[in-house]
């Protein structure tokens, strides 16, 4: 297969997290005689700073023609406490989501055996876990209208949702569920919300299309408190954009893993995959950023092009690494490898 | 002193935990020669059901007569899943904060030593966690203007902010931060939300007239893993109505005692007490409801009037129990005692 891939690696640890998932995607390449090309563009701080865009023309071409984007961490701390900033690098994410239209932003989280005793829950509330969550990402409160008013003492932000939204990204939680454990629970606010009470209508609506699934129901704040008491309940979560924002970023630290986490976004017709981490600018440059969530990320493209076994091989060599204890110094207690050693290490394996 | 509680213990477990707090409430006007005088009304399902409405003008009038609110908790699953429901039971709670204008909500989450194996948090994640958290409580997305298209395909949520009313509750944060360890954490979401960095900038320019509090900011998303990876990290949260909604409720069960919390919403003249447990359907009648959470927002009752030694009498009589294991069957393994026993051990031992 010939893969032309759009690698955005970004600010922060993404750079040197994105380097592994090339060479790993490379040693893929090899090993099963694919064709992979890599072409690289800015997103975020960096291409603030290099061009006053967070998403340059040339960077939204280059997605728009790739057959799917490698996307790796944004985000500087500069910008972030500095409310007039009229140009913020996330709005670079933001606005590639939405020109590419990635509707459904999905996130499993897994707690491996090897790292229960990293997590910062009990090892029988954390076993077992295993959830996928889709979040829908181009709506909702992230994208609707914004309004500051002229003496700055008042703002608002508006969230609004519409069938088709959220059918588009609910058949694919359905079918999630489906070829898991049947399970789907939608997390909303329909005692206070109207946006969740057309969730839970519309989402109700198309369970007779899915008689094997159950479909179950959480207010997010119980939703917030049932991560955290008892998380291996759950199997697929659906969820609107800042409920899943906030939901998959507490699901993410449970498993005491966040370096271990991949995400893919996936619209009608382009898909990116980034690692759950963020830009983690104090760790930029010292080798010590975990490779893994970053290189799952890459898997999970492989798997989106039906290059299954390839995945898996990827997935494989990842907890070889685990198991082995190749890893970087977040997993590993006795000081550990860095970014590019663990890089290696799953590539020789491959 | 005199005071006169309006008393609304709602519905499920409401009424039998709130009538342990009346227990204790008369134990110290008896001990302390106050007259505190009790007067009940509905609220909640119980109210619909009753006369159609979740909050009755009665009701509301009590409130608005009273020194103070009583409140056990609201909600009835029968409608949950009700999208068309045209009353829900928390429209009158929501009905109520903003008649008497409660706009800050006030929840202490504390890890008890005695208690540390019951959290799904590691005893050294745990330990040490004191927090306060500040939310706003009506503003924000909760009382915006909602829209429903007429064909019902599409819904709308506003969420609105103005500096006033951001600067009501965060003076109340800033001065719970000076008499505690003086750091305060705004949580917001100020790098997607037009509402969240009219916050940030109000709650900035505030930091000058409070200079002995260090105040910092945390994403939402962020917040939600802080709190479960390292909670020992804050102590005055300040958040928005609906993140407040989310963080607080996930706070709440990291200590392992959800039973045990208790909370004040605060106005410029009227004040409720609340524990922040629910209605909780399943154990109704059963005499297995926690009451503690209740008699310990009475004692925040009792602060609140400035009766600090009677609060404090409360405190220690509740520490008493909990250390002698007089506990309901949630915090005690052996079987457990009743809502009953638990708050007459409270009362005697006062
Ligand atoms: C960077 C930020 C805008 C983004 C979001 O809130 O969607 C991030 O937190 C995420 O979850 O991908
Ligand atoms: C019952 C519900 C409307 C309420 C809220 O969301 O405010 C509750 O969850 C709370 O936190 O007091």
């Amino acid at each position: 297969m010939n893969l032309h891939i759009g690698v955005l690696s970004g600010d922060g640890i993404g750079p040197e997290v994105t380097n592994q998932s090339i060479k790993i995607l490379t040693a893929i390449a090899d090993k099963y005689q694919h064709t992979f090309t890599f072409q690289h563009e800015l997103v975020g701080a960096i291409a603030i700073d290099e061009t006053g865009n967070p998403l340059p023309q040339k960077t939204l071409n280059l997605c728009l023609e790739a057959d799917a984007v490698l996307f790796g961490a944004i985000g500087n701390p500069k910008y972030d406490n500095n409310p007039a900033a009229k140009v913020r690098p996330e709005q670079g994410l933001l606005a590639l989501r939405k020109a590419l239209g990635l509707f459904a932003n999905i996130r499993p989280v897994k707690a491996y055996d090897t790292l229960l005793d990293k997590s910062p829950l009990k090892k029988h509330i954390i076993q077992d876990t295993d959830i996928v969550i889709y979040r829908e990402l181009t709506g909702g409160i992230y994208f609707g209208e914004k309004t500051l008013s002229e003496d700055g003492t008042a703002a608002s932000d508006l969230c609004s949702y519409s069938k088709t939204e959220i059918e588009r990204v609910a058949h694919l939680a359905f079918k999630a569920a489906q070829s898991r454990r049947k399970k789907l629970t939608l997390v909303d606010k329909a005692n206070v919300l109207e946006t969740s009470r057309l969730w839970r209508k519309v989402v109700t609506a198309m369970a007779s299309q899915y008689p094997d699934v159950e479909l179950d129901f959480l207010f997010v704040d119980n939703a917030a408190m049932q991560m955290v008491l008892n998380p291996s309940q759950f199997d697929v979560i659906l969820t609107e954009n800042m409920f899943g924002d906030i939901i998959s970023d507490e699901a993410s630290v449970i498993g005491g893993s966040i370096g271990l986490l991949a995400s893919a976004s996936i619209g009608e017709k382009y898909a990116l995959f980034e690692p759950i981490h963020g830009s983690y600018p104090q760790a930029t440059g010292k080798g010590i950023a975990n490779p893994i969530a970053s290189i799952l990320s890459a898997a999970m493209l492989l798997d989106h092009f039906g290059l299954l076994e390839e995945a898996e091989t990827v997935r494989d060599a990842v907890e070889r690494a685990i198991d082995l204890e190749i890893c970087t110094p977040d997993l590993n207690a006795h000081g550990g490898y860095s970014t590019e050693n663990v890089g290696t290490f799953i590539e020789d394996f491959i």
